[in-house]
């Protein structure tokens, strides 16, 4: 009985969490270690299923992983290069699109139902969620690798109001039909923005910001846009952090009212993140 | 950490519970100790904030305690009898329904919105809700004590749509504009049946059916109505808990799904009652 | 038959007032002998059925009248005094509530019910309609006295969406849950402000604003808030009538098309007052 | 003041009256005198703009009364007959349409609209509301004649929710496109029933039913179908009476809860039979 | 086969176009030749029935052509002028409004309807559409001409949502109930206006706008507002042809993005403006 | 202008068949060479679009075709079989998920898209919509082969109502998470009869039911269920035709009003069969 009560009592400190999260819009950047784990990827899709449950209207965008070079390895499709960058010739895109929007997408979509919620996945591609168009970069073409020129909410919006878990493969097409490989963080970034979610999270395979990366009590729990700019700019934050960061930043400044880095190694880091005082990664806003 | 990874775990526990019951209606009678005890009753507010936030409809009725009897002596009001009964004569009932609809109602309301959520205190005459006769018991006129001949569920029905809590207070009135005193038990019977409640939850100071009173570990957690009745004419079900066993009945029988006593005293007992196996008191269905 | 005629005659009269005020809101402030007088009350009441069912949405807010006093004195509650200003402390504050939500406002809605009209009797706590904050009056604390800092209309609005009368007692309470005693006239305005209402109606003993207060026949019927103010200032509104007037201005200023004295005296003054050219009383706009 | 408060009184008698038709709906046969009496037919305009106004779904259907033939004459169109029943070509169905859709309908329009409140005038033939086909009388063809094949109350039903009072020229058409000249009695009856009308008022030339013919004081205030065929039976009801009360007796069978006979030439006939005890004609049920 | 392939082929080409002009409004004048060629006018109805069914929300104005002078000469109604200009008595605009709402309106309406949609013909009395005042031309009375003062789109509304066709006669009301009859190219311009409408449509008996009138090859498909006042302005367009322009220029400038003159002449003129890259007539925009 | 109002006149043609069609529900089975001949597969999509913009609520229903084979192939995958019968393994299974709801079903989702109409692809896991459970053939397990046991319309009717086109993959999910391959024909059938559709289409790659195979003047237009079952006892009806012909049989049985077998290699076969008298295939209902 004790133990019950007791957990009654957890139960109870949610209160305070839930009343604020309810009727808000999350949108969470699925990817890393917490889609390879299976137990922990099983533990991500329990928090998910809690938020939706407490009326959270939340949105999933996910990367490849590993996945995709697995596949593109046994397929002997051998990777191309220009100038050291590499290319997404249709070939590797068709294996991409595959992987992203028939594998990974509907293992997802599984998952979550498992716990008997109802999830839908969908690829940019589907109600012309994802317009994009070919991303040049240094003035070369890397192929079918595109940028988001604009998102149409329709979709996710009607899934939304329907009680479904819209799951999204970073899959965008142009206005001519062409099919384009997205950067899943900067997907997130411009659906968090076009939703006007008040909460991005980007789930990683590292703690967070540190002030330095070899003192593991140097985590930095909350940011301001400024203090991150800062950082990157004294070179505090650095390497592969930066585009990370910069995604962090470039939601903030669309709107978003906080985005987050979690750690999703750590068991129900979601949950800990957004249901406790200080969460367990660093918070931007 | 540690900690704060076990305390998600009891809300990834709650799951399942939280799965059945978004959308339910459950209707209280909150009464007994649990609306003395201050302690207890901030845990019983707590439990239903809960209810409320996870997506169930839930419906307050209550009754009037010892603050009734605590005002009438305060106002030197004497109580009459007829052969034995206690009869409700105008002044008695003026101070009864000052008493239920001024205080103990009001009272309830600002507890639950003290954590944040919404509530609206009436009466069974609000709304025509309630509509009442004299109830004669053996031919004699006890005055203005009534059962209950309709309920009209408009007004709770458009507070639960507008998203508050409605606590109701056991009053009625007859088509004359007659007030009267009615049974809390047996108003929440009525309430419960008339809004197809899935659920109705009786607050109390026992722990539930025991098959025998004198044995704390003989308590019956799960009952059919069939039983319930060969209990009562076998004399294990007897005084003061055959009339609140055959509201359980009652409820049952008007199509409530399952019916409920449980023991007010107990720490957060309607969460550990709807929210494990075997639950802390006796279910009726 | 002549007879009959002529009757309908009348009900055709009030085909324009009945177009004009379709779908408008009126706030009445009720209070005084038309509380008391049981033939003033229930001609009172068949004015409010009769706007409610030409399509006004209708608010009532009373205040406590004579009775507070009386139940005071019958528990023998001592007023206390901080430099001549009566404290409210919570042994009073407690009577004074359980007599406006537990009695006066019930009666009103069993009185407007009678008429086959439904009616809702909430106290300002409720829905948290009214929040208020302790009043300092020149730096004294008298207890549980309160002023408006904010008025929540969801609740009112659910009632009137939903067809019913919605009957407030002025009680309200702070963020942390007191219960404060609200003037009723201030109350009315808050309400009437928030609900962005076409008229208030002020339900009072006295025949409305007089130029002469001893010539019967200097009734003004219609003043500016410039005139109103320029007539305190020079004195021919004086006493009690004072803040009755500013309550008056304050509401006009605050968005209320047109307010209104009436005298709660007079047969069906509501009815007169608002269906005739001239009124009874006098406008304020 | 007196007489003011005298209007008032008559106002709240009122009251049940309307609680007991808002909502409701009534179709109202317009002809005869009332149509042409231009201080009577003022009258019938604001008994129908109160009846709106109060909440009723009131629907008008009138007759041509004496300006077709008016017409016909001015334009030289010789009656032809066959057998002696009078045959209706296309010529004259061209005159006829022409004075009751684009004459008669739109004055009705317009002298309603006259007190403020919005009409739409249609024929049977807007939105297909009257399906007909030729009516043959003993196996003659007497041209565009027609009865009524089927009602559509789409249109009349989208009027009424948007507010207007719909008026109905008694125009039908076939599936091939032809125009029929319809009895406005009966096509006041088809409507009725289609809109499932609570009640169905004649608005004629006659006091009512009259136990005989010569005795002013014979009227008969309320009939029973049985006891309408009865008096057929008998010839109590006799000529032009007959198919005037056949139409009642087919509209009360046909689901209208109460059908009325009322004199057009008494002032505010409709407001008399409806809003007093005993009405003014002959009531069927 | 083959034939068939090509008809479908047809039906595809169509796509870009219907997709276009769903969900917009199109207002089309119907008046001249394409309303007294009976085949040419169930081509116009065909075209009309064909943009309903595709999802454009259509409404007609029509004028009345050649029928009223007809009827006025047969009913011997002699035309009155003053310094020249005719006169529109009562008994003109009686017959007028009779041959416009009774007659042409309902005949269209029975037209549209003959192909199987539904069509609804209102005056713009109805629903006080039309709020006319008389309009005075060089200080002179001209009897019941009137100009449009404001256009009520409600009725319009209502109708276009419950899927019927509006078909408009041009006859105004001002606001004491007089009754005007109102050019019908105007009130085509105020109703678009009103609707804010996509196009609007003047069916009429010219191919429209030409260089040289002489030359047939010489028609101008579109025009900017600015080139047709420079055109007035050197004369190339005249006569007749300058108040039909000066229409188009002044819906252009209230808001309608095309106006289109079109030769009603020809079959199926409405599809060949709307669903050809140039059209067949002039488009001013 | 002739050939445009050549156009204009089949265009006209269709309406009655839009008429008959707005509203309805349509579900089109596509697969065989309509999806691999892109000539073919764009006037297939040219059809749909078309169907849609007319107001149709058209549902596509994918099989693989050839792509599943090449890509086992291609990754090597040796198909196994038991007894004869090929075995889905989990290995095959991954790869046909990836290929109809990663490949297939994104190409159809964007070459409607191209059109300008907005499609999603899902999957039947997607929103629960296909339950599924192993299919056993003759006591034999081939693995990861299913059967529908349920569907769930909820996800399809929520992406008609927001103007999707949806485009289905046959996969489906049991109540453990297993993922299953589904006939595409048979999920077609479920799908249809669980929407109430009106029409199924079955795009193939013969003609249509045959009297006699080797005759091509032999083409059955329209059969009824009786007639079916009886060409297939009579063994007129044979060989791959024969499951084809029970799927058509099971579908009319199961409520869809007609179902039809067309030959996708004929251009625009869909709006043929359904836009012209006789079809060009075989019509069962």
């Amino acid at each position: 009985m004790e133990q019950h009560i007791n957990k009654a009592k957890v139960l109870i400190e949610a209160i305070p969490y839930i009343q604020s999260f309810r009727g808000k819009t999350v949108v969470v950047k699925y990817g890393g270690s917490a889609m390879v784990d299976s137990k922990i990827k099983e533990m991500m899709m329990q928090d998910i299923a809690l938020f939706k449950l407490i009326g959270v209207n939340i949105v999933l965008v996910h990367g490849g992983g590993p996945f995709i070079n697995k596949m593109l390895d046994r397929m002997s499709i051998e990777p191309k290069f220009i100038e050291g960058l590499r290319v997404t010739d249709s070939d590797t895109m068709e294996v991409v699109e595959m992987v992203l929007s028939g594998k990974i997408n509907k293992e997802i979509v599984n998952d979550i139902q498992k716990l008997g919620l109802k999830a839908t996945g969908i690829s940019g591609k589907d109600g012309m969620t994802l317009r994009a168009e070919k991303l040049m970069k240094n003035g070369l073409d890397l192929g079918y690798v595109g940028s988001i020129v604009d998102v149409d909410t329709g979709l996710i919006d009607s899934l939304l109001d329907s009680g479904q878990i819209p799951v999204v493969a970073p899959v965008g097409r142009d206005s001519e039909g062409n099919t384009y490989n997205i950067n899943a963080d900067y997907a997130a970034v411009s659906i968090a923005a076009a939703l006007k979610a008040q909460k991005l999270v980007f789930v990683t395979d590292v703690r967070g910001v540190m002030e330095d990366v070899e003192n593991p009590d140097s985590l930095i729990s909350l940011m301001s846009v400024a203090q991150a700019k800062d950082k990157i700019e004294e070179g505090i934050i650095s390497g592969g952090m930066i585009p990370k960061v910069e995604c962090c930043i470039d939601a903030v400044e669309s709107g978003v009212e906080t985005v987050h880095i979690i750690d999703g190694r750590v068991e129900h880091s979601m949950l800990l993140e957004i249901f406790t005082q200080d969460g367990i990664g660093t918070m931007f806003k």
